[in-house]
């Protein structure tokens, strides 16, 4: 604030189907990058069950529960059905079953999220793969920790979203170094960071998005392009010494101005 | 036999890879006729659960456990996975599961069928499927009155091989007049002959892979045609008087002769 | 109206992009159904020619059209493809062109609706599933008694809308007891409640889609909740003693006052 | 003979399944020219009826007709497939069928060939590609001058085989300088070499088939390889001065010795 | 304009996504065409190197590089993926890239353009196809004449969109009868009109598209159609001897008014 | 052989293919398992380029080369593929392709494997996977210590055969616990044990091809069963103090007896 620096979040840049297009291509890394932990935590020589996570014929096929129909866990199971396992994501909005019908193969179930279903899959799920970010506010879980008790011993999750107790309430973050630990008998893989083990894919992928927000800056210069491009505004959070910050509306008696305001709009 | 009727069996007529090819578009047909039966008698209108087996997003993918990977099998196999149930096939031959996998989609589970695959399937599953044929001297059954137990009220079990008190023990032969019965909680199906009801494609393709034989018994007369191919011959049961069998050595002291000896060659 | 009952209806419920949630499940449901029903009324048990609706190799693969490109005659097309078969589906829409080749598989055949196509289409059709409502002022019909002359002896008419005097002018509603009948050597199988034969996966998946607007009502209260959702609100029919309807604007000199009005916004 | 070269013939060397290793690489391309062939002369601007062999959502999807499941046909029906069209095969051998659907995608129509089902596909079809060598000796043929008639105007024939007077009545040979003849209103394209169009792939997959024959003669000397090679040794053709032939014993007063004759063995 | 036609243009009409449906088909086919024309200038017999562009087990597979995600580049990655090719689409669009993402196979590379991954594609490919328009006001070119050199000896530029001196510097405009030349070694393929060669094809699909704004002209009459229907409207160009523009307001000084002012609105 | 053990060797019992049926499940682990550590070692965290081996639309999609198209290399082009990597298996068996091509998706090539081929793959491939075991009579390497310099900096050799000094000459056995080492910029893996982190999985596969020998062993006797069982004979090591080898004729002046004379057959 005192050097005047321009600050743009990327994780509030819209587009203009209110989705985040800097954000996307990391959910995408992240979720992928949840099923091959999924793949080595499995394997015995990472004290996992000694699993393959493919179908093998004659082997019961494996099955792989995914919490969540957005861009990470339609990630996640596209890979997990790639490999031949038995895939279901759980959601509650008919809206994005349909998006994400087009995208998956046929043969992942898409159920929907309540109470029965859920404890019918954690009975019967070889991996957990929890892709949905839980409201600060709630103070309930998804899948609390007496519920650990319904899956099968030597059972895994993977909680890409990694919220302490958030969605899964035992879910404390790890790191790459030391990614898992044991809770009642259930492993637990919590990176918060997963994204960084593919740091060149990430970062073109990520560039791919960065780019044409650039050039648009470096075209008009910076105060232009984001006068004239709403969803760029919608990301700016200091501008010369001023904290902004969209819908100032619902947060007032806080030191932020609008990003108009900021612009002199 | 006072008629002096030459009589070749189809289901004794073999080709060069000792399959049966007079045998195999019925078997393909019964097999299909089996999971379109299922459909029918999970309908509510027909006194069943009123689940409609094909996947609906949102909604409990209906399983299917199919008994045996030959040709009935894999056909019905095909169709309930190209409506996207989930589908699992038991068998015990790994090179069963090879013909079988060439065929069908990646999404069908080829499970080695042993007690605690069986029992796992009849827990899950909505539909069990039978296409294996009981040798006649067994006294035992794959499935159990015992073991209807372990299935889940309402289900359905189509026994498309049909043998009475044979792999199921629960099994007496139904016509399409009155097809079903309930054994202990679980509806039976139990057509002993599917094809009939698709006779214009059963007609076809049976004639289909007959008309081979008939040329060339018109080309060269019977008796030569029998001489020359020994895959006809095989099927020839009554010959100018006298019934023949192959394999005449391991069943002595009955009256049969060798197809060889009959012709005279 | 007297006991002040607040009456929402399911059928004027919409989303966003104008479509119907609380239809589409019934919809797609019917399409199968649909499908389903000439799987069953082409077997020789019950009336048909014997036809197996699905390839079988060697035998002329069965040919399908459908009437229509929406949530029914996709979902009747997706299961028909899926068993093997030929099918075309006629709309004059290009927009429902591009969103049924989303889902549908490369082989099923999007044809425009004229009349040129649509008696190609009726000589050489094993069946005909028509699954377009036709408009209660229209007089005239799509395929009219005369066009029947045009098909196969012994094809199938399957009428998923079941319009009386619609788009298929011989069709008459018939009932799940008595479901088909014969007009010119065509089978007619007219069931006006297709999804009831599936009831259990048609409660689950319209509790899915009604699920949201109950949770919102139940949180904030019906009143509030019809206010602040204008998509729910759309269904509103009786408030408080009241008729309503939406754009009551071309409906003048009725009974009827808006939504908006009777909420008193 | 005078040089006394060792010839082996290409067209005679077999695999232990009976097959001709060294023809089937030309009979894939011959197949798949074959469809690309009538890619092109389908066009307004090679005097053809401006028919887009694909897919169009709109349009009324072409359809082709091809003759014989063998390579060439398989081939030439993997190509028309992958573009959308519909595409019938027309075979006896349900051996053939097997072969081919492990290969060919789902929604490709695998006929029996008969008189009915031949005229039913002339009446439709677009393009027709005879895939099947016909036998010097017969003297009728599959598809004669008269049933031109009942095909489309403007309808193509591409004659791979290319039999003069074979199993098409009207096929003369042609070449790559001036293709294509109209007989009553059918194009005709006969030309005899088709994989020289594509030289360098032709040549590429020749040469991977040859390789190890070359190898063998390379390591061992011609002649120690045609002795322990018996599937090498069945293309002998002059060998030292001698003319010989497989199977010499159903070919008597001619001037040949079997090969192992000439070899001494 | 003296004689009052109202005329309304095929390429300014678009629909409410801001796309044009009466352009989409001609460029549906165009970029089919285009990989079409690839296979023929490919082939000996037409000057090419002789590669047949289809997958064949044990040859090089084929790459094909496409410039451009809209609706040519990927029609023409549709087929040349069907036949088995490596095919690489170049674009700058994420949004574009989803889109193509849901109608093309898996195997499709989606590759973010810029320099170094031109000219990775360059120094690979068999066959680069352009299919975006380049601005008339831009000087510089995507493939300049110098780039030429990193391609391989005898490979074919195909210009879709065939801007002379646009995209690729080295383009002229060619014609059906006289097809292509050389620049450089590399042979260059700039038809300007490639539906014309599939006219039929072209029209259907052209009618279909047009078909349901003639309805509503016949049935309101012109002026009221052009005043209810907005997008319809767009296309005006001359309307009673005025020439009409829309967004006269960024071309003023011109001879137009806007369609609105013309029609009196 | 004091003991007087009855050993049968798993890597000697055929089948009637001349296949190693309790070799395959083994070999299909390790091909699959091969890829699953080429995912691990190419991140970040693990030493590796930070490459996701996973087509993301917009980054420059992986390409894998294998070594190899029997049933290891087979595997794991089956995984690499379905993750949507560019996968390329070198071979020089037209049949080895004949029988990959049945299981494998369309868009993974097969290539001829000869020196310009080895080399061109070697230029692009991000991994390389071994999986030819190598005759321990050559003393030569198909990808020599020289050959690694045409390789990426970067890049990775997973050696699933695993055969020290064998086609890759910078081979190594590693084990799961220290399982990668460098060479000339080029990151190894070479655990020569695979399989053994998918213990679960490893064992029951074996377990259901091992399990239809016990069953003939305990019915009959081990001495019956090797009497009658020709293919288990095969494995026959010692048999009641004898050593015992098949094909004893080519290894004279060894102390072996023929399984048959062991068993005083």
């Amino acid at each position: 604030m005192e050097n005047k620096v321009i600050a743009i979040a990327y994780e509030d840049v819209t587009d203009e189907n209110g989705e985040f297009p800097l954000l996307k291509p990391q959910s995408i890394i992240a979720g992928k990058g949840g099923f091959i932990a999924a793949l080595n935590f499995m394997q015995r020589i990472h004290g996992g069950k000694g699993i393959l996570l493919s179908r093998v014929d004659g082997v019961r096929t494996p099955e792989i529960t995914i919490i969540g129909a957005g861009n990470s866990g339609t990630a996640a199971a596209e890979l997990a059905a790639a490999f031949g396992n038995k895939v279901t994501i759980l959601d509650i909005s008919s809206e994005q079953f349909g998006k994400a019908r087009k995208v998956l193969p046929a043969n992942v179930e898409l159920l929907y999220s309540n109470r029965a279903n859920i404890e019918m899959c954690l009975k019967r799920t070889d991996v957990l793969i929890n892709c949905i970010l839980w409201p600060k506010w709630r103070k309930d879980h998804l899948i609390t920790r007496e519920m650990l008790k319904l899956m099968k011993e030597g059972a895994l999750i993977v909680d890409v979203a990694c919220d302490e107790a958030g969605a899964i309430e035992t879910t404390k973050a790890t790191s790459h170094d030391d990614p898992v630990y044991i809770v009642d008998g259930i492993t637990h893989y919590c990176v918060d960071n997963i994204p960084s083990a593919f740091s060149q894919t990430a970062t073109t992928t990520l560039c791919n998005a960065t780019l044409p927000y650039l050039l648009e800056i470096a075209n008009k210069g910076v105060k232009r392009a984001l006068i004239e491009n709403k969803y760029l505004r919608r990301g700016l959070t200091t501008y010369e010494g001023k904290l902004t910050l969209e819908e100032t509306g619902l947060k007032q008696n806080r030191p932020y101005i609008s990003p108009e305001e900021a612009l002199g709009m």
